[in-house]
Parts: structure tokens; sequence; C-alpha cells
């Protein structure tokens, strides 16, 4: 069992980042077997079919990144200083992401969004989820007097995930951090301008 | 010469939403075939390669979009009105562009940022087109003591077009409005708030 496990781990480990750059719904399996090294027939002894393994990798390649995040965000105790941090995180992985395909959220938004596949489902339950820890900081902030208490949670959300989604896509396809990085700096001068009391 | 033109068009046009809903990359052949009721050779006859008809109808599907956006934008004269009217047309052109598959750009950008293929240049032009389009509204405003001269023209259009693209993500995917409709009120609210003289 354990041994298993270990096998489906490796094979997760191996063919995220070609589901990232080549696409959740498009890469072959031929790029899968490649990436892994192994046959096709130890691929299916792991997994029902290609979209299993897809929305594995999914899983995995959000995990990744909202474990760093956590990992970036909780230690700080005031919720104007995660939310600055929460947005310059996005700045300061966007080489690493943009080189392991980019957000694997907004790839699998594009690949997922005219579907009723499963791995829509993975994207909309992240999305939420991080709508969530955003606006479940602000609700802390205001309840402790640390953020002005006619902020809405639920918009600034939506606005923080659309500007950051739309400037990683910007800055991706252009080449240029430019765009990210005007855009962080907008969102961290309104955390600071409009949001903290 | 005049009939090789129409055949041309009329597999644009018939093409055109095929591939915006099923991926400028990833689209199949036989999906190509169906759609336009010709054969293979009826396709070859006409385009050079699968990424010739990808080009052209990526191409076919922004104009449209651009046209409608000149066709709103342009009869107006305050450049305020201008840029609040631009962001609106997001929110009004919505269901339809969801139905066809959802911003061609977003699409073929998500399609393209990991390769070379010519289409991620009509991506790149794309963009910097639209930006272009809304900073030349700005500067204009600017000098006619419309808009504000302390107002960053770039930074603006980068702001705009990113916040405009991650919230048609947003709403796309979760098949929810809400967000792009928080989004086009925000930034109308910031257009009226802080860049109208």
């Amino acid at each position: 069992m354990r041994k298993a496990n270990d096998t489906k781990r490796y094979i997760i480990e191996k063919v995220a980042p070609v589901f990232n750059m080549h696409g959740y719904a498009g890469t072959s399996m031929s790029q899968l077997t490649g990436a892994i090294g192994l046959t096709k027939g130890a691929l299916y002894g792991n997994f029902k079919n290609k979209d299993e393994i897809a929305l594995a990798a999914l899983e995995y390649n959000i995990s990744r990144i909202s474990n760093q995040i956590a990992d970036t965000v909780k230690p700080i105790k005031n919720t104007c200083d995660k939310l600055v941090a929460f947005a310059q995180f996005y700045q300061d992985a966007f080489d690493t992401v943009s080189q392991s395909g980019g957000c694997p959220i907004l790839n699998a938004a594009v690949d997922s969004d005219n579907s009723e596949l499963p791995l829509r489902d993975v994207v909309i339950r992240s999305l939420e989820s991080w709508m969530n820890s955003i606006s479940t900081i602000i609700k802390k902030g205001i309840k402790s007097g640390e953020i002005k208490a006619g902020v809405n949670p639920d918009a600034f959300a939506t606005y923080f995930v659309s500007l950051i989604e739309g400037s990683i896509m910007l800055s991706k396809v252009t080449g240029s951090r430019i765009h990210l990085e005007r855009n962080v700096s907008y969102l961290v001068g309104k955390i600071n301008d409009e949001l903290r009391e």
C-alpha cells in the first residue's frame, strides 16, 4: 500500500508541471509517459484515466502555491499587513510560477470553463477558497478595529483575485513583469490608504 | 479570386467560435471539419495548415469585439465618459462573449504563453493595442483638462485590462456575473472619483 502511494505521488510530482505547461485538457499521453519515464500501463495501473491524473496534478499544483502563501501570511499578526504580504507574494513568486507554466488556477479555468469537467469544480472550489481566505482576513480586521468598518469583505476579495489573475496573464504572455508590479503596488497602496484603520 | 476569398471568409466565420470554445491550440481537425461541413481537403485548399486557420480565427474573434467597442466608445466626446462606456461594455457584452467561449485574448493568452507560436504574437499585439487605446484616451483627457494631470496613462491601462480580464475569467468559470459587475462598478467609481477633473 505504501509503495503504491509512493508511486502515485512520484507520478503526480512528475506530471504536474507538464499539465500546467501544456494544458490540463490538452496534454497528450506521450507527453506524460515521456515526463515520468514509465509506460502507459504504469500510469493506468495507478490512475483510472487521463482525467483523473489531470485532476490530481491540478490539485497538487494549487496546493503547492497555497502552502507557500500560508507560510508567508500566517505568521503575520496585523490583518492589513497580512493582506499586503498576500499581494506581494504574487510578485515575489512570479518568476518561479511563470517558469512552471503560470498560475494553475488561471490555466485550468480557461481549459475547463466551457465544459462540465470535474476540473472546473476544482477551479471553482480553489477560487472560492482563495476569496474566502481574503474576506476572512478582512472580517477579522474589522472586528479587531484594524480595518475600516465600511469595507465590503466579499467585494474586496473579488477585486483582489481578479486583479492578481489578470496581472499574471498580462505579465506572463507579454514576458514583462511591469504589469504585475504596477498592480501589486497599486493594491498595496489601496490596502494602506483605504482599508487600514 | 472573389470566390476563393468568400470561401476563406465562410470557413473563418464557422471555425472562429469552435476555436474560442475548445482552445486555439487544442481544437481538433475533426471539430473543424464538423463545424464547416467541408472536408479536410477543402480546409487545406484554403489554408496552409491548422495553425494558419487558428491565427485567422483568433484575429477574427478579436476584431469582432474591437469593432463593437469602437462603435460604443467613438461617438462619445468626453474622455472620462469614454472610459466609463469602455468599462461598462464588458458587463453589457458578457453574456454574449461568455456563450461564445469567453474572451478570445484571454483564451489564446493561456493557450500560447508557454510557446513561441505566432498565436502569442497576435495576443501580445492585441493586448498592446487595447492598452494603447486606453492610455491614448487618458492622454487626450489630460490635454483637454477633462482628466487630472497626475494620472499615469500607462499604469491605468495596465490596471484596466488586468481587472477586466481577471473579472471575465472569474465570472466565466464560476458562472456568476457578480464578480464582473462588482469590478466594473468599482472601475467606474474610480474613473469618476479619481480621474475626472
